[in-house]
């Protein structure tokens, strides 16, 4: 999410927009404003604590935090062209805005709660009522509604009655100055790894929604099917907020109870260039979400020219081409997973063709034109042809 | 723990001594009777669920464990010569069974709850009133008290009130058929990590009490030290029970926020054979608790032939020799584990001669000497010399 926002803001900026990025202050220091790049800032607004504070807790917190952006906006004099937010609590804001600047309002929401509660995984805790009845509220005010697959507009429109008209598919990009093809074994000489062993990867956040558990699991199956393989899976991701660490504890009792706790590397969250030696250094990486709006981790491994074994639900449908840049898996049967990563470990070329396909396919998708998409919705929206425009996100 | 009874348990049946182990059943199967070796059972008795409860829950199957044990004793027809327990809740049930069959107790506590007190980390809550008193309770009951060290015997005479003449002390051992010096690039292979860095390791239950956050503080501590080198910690470890892995997020979280992310790693808790590679590849350990009984994990470094940096507590000061086998550091300041760390990794011929005489000193500790050392214990206790005796531990 950040990384989506800080380069999208950027690309914005050069393109001679100026944003202001509106975010609540979870830090140490005391709210203030901050440039990202010559025409983007950063403003960090007080709204409760100056920490980190629960998911669930948030909402009580979204008045102060609207009250912080106005008197912001008023004390440096600033108007706004548009206000665009991203999340369903920044929607919220977004709705109060639209109507004392009396400017539109474009929402993203990155992932939908409905969506989500679909999929639950097991033992997961289902998304509040209060976050899908604000999600609701949020579409039906919103000028433009952004999605970045054709399926989740779709489910804008079945799911919250979402007035077809008002939604843009937008899909979010890769920085290919970053994430590009590179030699496995320069890759994992970097990581400290060796080149003898197959390495699959999970990336993202350890909560039961993306999955990391079905990644341990089918790593299981794919050793019981092929025992003499000498495979490792790389977990590269920090914990959900919201778990406190307890999938992490899950994941690592899970990798010992099934014996493959000798298999299981765990790395902290990892700096962009470093994710992407992570992405060259593995053999396939495995995203296995229950549901996806999006699924930037896969479309990152194909930049980087590595197979994906995903879960076929969601955004993963549109990034992974099934058969030509990895694999879409129906379900979440850990059997299922294990055969297709066999199949890309057992068959060099084949997964030579497909990282070539997977990085191909992958420069279709640049952050340029995401801002460039986002710049004509703005565009429509002020009715005409604006050479710049002042934001709001 | 399991490894230090599973040992002694293995080796006394050896001596020809009958050996039954009682442990509370916390598994899916039914409570039952299990050969671990010739003259050596595991059995299981039912009390609380079949499931792990948190520790803090445990004191109140206590009496259910006790009708358990003494209903499986009378089913198999079976007396005891000796009751040996170990950790302060068995020692509940062996004061009981001391009374009903008129046998002799020995009590071991691994760890003490007013020692682990007198030094807690930021944060970590404290051991209850309940377990200290009921501490207190054992050792005046017990007709030997073990102690792993003489620091240990200090500690229950001048903490606990204990009699000096009830005490032994009788250290445990390491497996010299797992944990032997190798070749630090063959180690290095096996686990699949490169010969081209400098690695730290951290082994232990990732509790605060066990100071991993000392050894990320290190790491970062020794890079702003030494910014050239090449230094990367691997943590081998699960979660503690008690903290739903809220530690391991927290030392997620603490290595990206020191910047030192991408040079953590983290692997779940290993099987033996694969816990001495890791010794074997490091090139140093860190052994930063904030108290420690013995310190098994700094004599198995040894063993292995690595050096280990202990902070300066408890039984790591009687298994650390300092300036010879490793260095003991005053207190959890990372500034000082990190130069004590450097002074390793710049000076490989002191490195070199600390893992030879940590190899050498770790010879004197054997399961067998242990498992000698409490059969002589018992046989005091049986009033002359007996050729086999029953145990119930």
């Amino acid at each position: 999410m950040n990384v989506y926002i800080r380069a999208v803001a950027e690309r914005l900026a050069s393109q001679g927009v100026e944003v202001d990025l509106f975010t609540r202050c979870r830090g140490h220091g005391s709210p203030d404003v901050q440039e990202i790049v010559p025409g983007a800032r950063l403003i960090t607004v007080r709204a409760g604590p100056y920490a980190p504070v629960p998911k669930a807790d948030l909402p009580r917190y979204v008045p102060e935090f609207l009250g912080g952006v106005l008197r912001r906006a008023e004390l440096e004099g600033r108007g706004y062209d548009v206000v665009h937010t991203h999340y369903w609590l920044s929607g919220w804001v977004g709705r109060s805005a639209k109507e004392i600047w009396r400017v539109p309002l474009v929402a993203s929401f990155h992932t939908l709660g409905k969506v989500k509660n679909y999929a639950l995984a097991r033992g997961e805790r289902p998304e509040s009522h209060a976050r899908m009845a604000g999600e609701a509220r949020v579409i039906a005010d919103a000028d433009r509604i952004l999605a970045p697959t054709p399926a989740e507009a779709a489910q804008l429109v079945g799911l919250y009655r979402a007035d077809p008209e008002a939604i843009r598919i937008v899909p979010p990009g890769v920085d290919h100055t970053i994430f590009v093809p590179q030699p496995k074994e320069q890759a994992r000489a970097r990581l400290h790894l060796d080149t003898d062993m197959c390495l699959a990867l999970y990336v993202g956040r350890l909560q039961p929604h993306k999955g990391p558990d079905v990644a341990v699991r089918t790593l299981a199956e794919a050793v019981a099917l092929d025992p003499g393989r000498c495979l490792v899976l790389a977990i590269v991701g920090g914990p959900s907020g919201s778990s406190h660490g307890e999938e992490v504890a899950r994941l690592l009792d899970l990798a010992s109870a099934l014996d493959v706790g000798d298999r299981v590397m765990l790395f902290p969250p990892q700096p962009q260039r470093r994710l992407a030696d992570f992405y060259a250094a593995a053999d396939a990486v495995l995203v296995p979400s229950r549901s996806e709006s999006f699924g930037l981790v896969a479309l990152e491994s194909q930049a980087c020219g590595t197979p994906v074994i995903a879960a076929a639900v969601g955004g993963l449908r549109f990034v992974v081409q099934d058969g030509r840049t990895g694999f879409l898996v129906e379900g979440h049967d850990p059997g299922d997973h294990a055969e297709k990563l066999l199949a890309v470990l057992r068959d060099r070329e084949l997964a030579r063709r497909m990282g070539e396909e997977g990085a191909r396919q992958a420069l279709r998708f640049t952050w340029d034109a995401t801002a460039s998409e986002l710049l004509s919705v703005y565009r429509e929206l002020l009715d005409g042809p604006a050479s710049t425009a002042k934001l709001g996100a």
